[in-house]
């Protein structure tokens, strides 16, 4: 895909899905870590990790949370959408190599301020949900078709 | 830091607070780009977020969500929390060289499940609340202070 579109409000139906995947990697969680700052070490340190319940390294929650947000700008509504609120339930970890889909259902429209009701479910590769929550976004007026951005090459260690 | 410390459950206090600030650089937005696959122009493309009614390039909403998880992990309850849910409502868009300071607030403690309720509400340099919501975590049961992680060097471009 290198051209991105979008759903105008009126083009939006109630009962419209669209689904993101990503597979979780070492890379992933490390440039997560950098951008935010969260350096939990269950995340990072593989000796930590196994200490724990979830007996591994797992994905940050927010990271699920990022695929969330790239379903929302990527797909449903796409591009010109305003981000206005996210619910989350964080089920069960997101381990390193787990391929994460996440659903995006629309359940409500509220004409006064072009704003749609995404229900929004995560789940693993053997079709668990690891996350499930609710999003709240403003959808675009105009419709666009757009050049996909590509990110400068990104070098780790 | 170079250590990370934590509050047990039986340590937290109604009331207890805690704080993590960031300034969001042009590095943070391609990482968290990068990590969740979300390529939104509205992040990466000056052009195009200048057309915006936000005039220019703004965070993912989700990267304040990821402060508010570092926050979580590095300091209240810190490390062994376990993230069990999270509301967030994006009030102001955060625009780079913004320095978002992340406030956590205790408002409720759950023994049942050693889980505590945290307030969350991120404010930028100018004091305006950027994003607001509630965390639920459980909260861990054993002391713990452990080396903070240190992430491997990250070259972009």
């Amino acid at each position: 895909m290198s051209q991105l579109s979008n759903f105008t409000y009126d083009e939006i139906s109630i009962g419209q899905t669209a689904e993101y995947s990503k597979t979780l990697t070492e890379q992933d969680i490390v440039m997560f870590a950098a951008s935010s700052g969260d350096t939990n070490p269950v995340h990072l340190d593989e000796a930590f990790a196994a200490s724990t319940p979830f007996q591994g390294r797992i994905a940050h929650g927010m990271w699920t949370g990022g695929l969330i947000s790239a379903a929302i700008a990527l797909h449903l509504p796409g591009p010109g959408s305003i981000y206005l609120g996210q619910t989350l339930s964080f089920r069960k970890p997101v381990m390193l190599g787990d391929s994460i889909t996440v659903t995006l259902t629309v359940t409500d429209k509220q004409d006064k301020r072009r704003t749609v009701v995404l229900q929004c479910i995560a789940r693993n590769q053997h079709n668990k949900i690891v996350a499930q929550g609710e999003a709240t976004v403003m959808a675009p007026e105009a419709k666009l078709n757009i050049p996909k951005p590509v990110l400068p090459s990104i070098t780790i260690g």
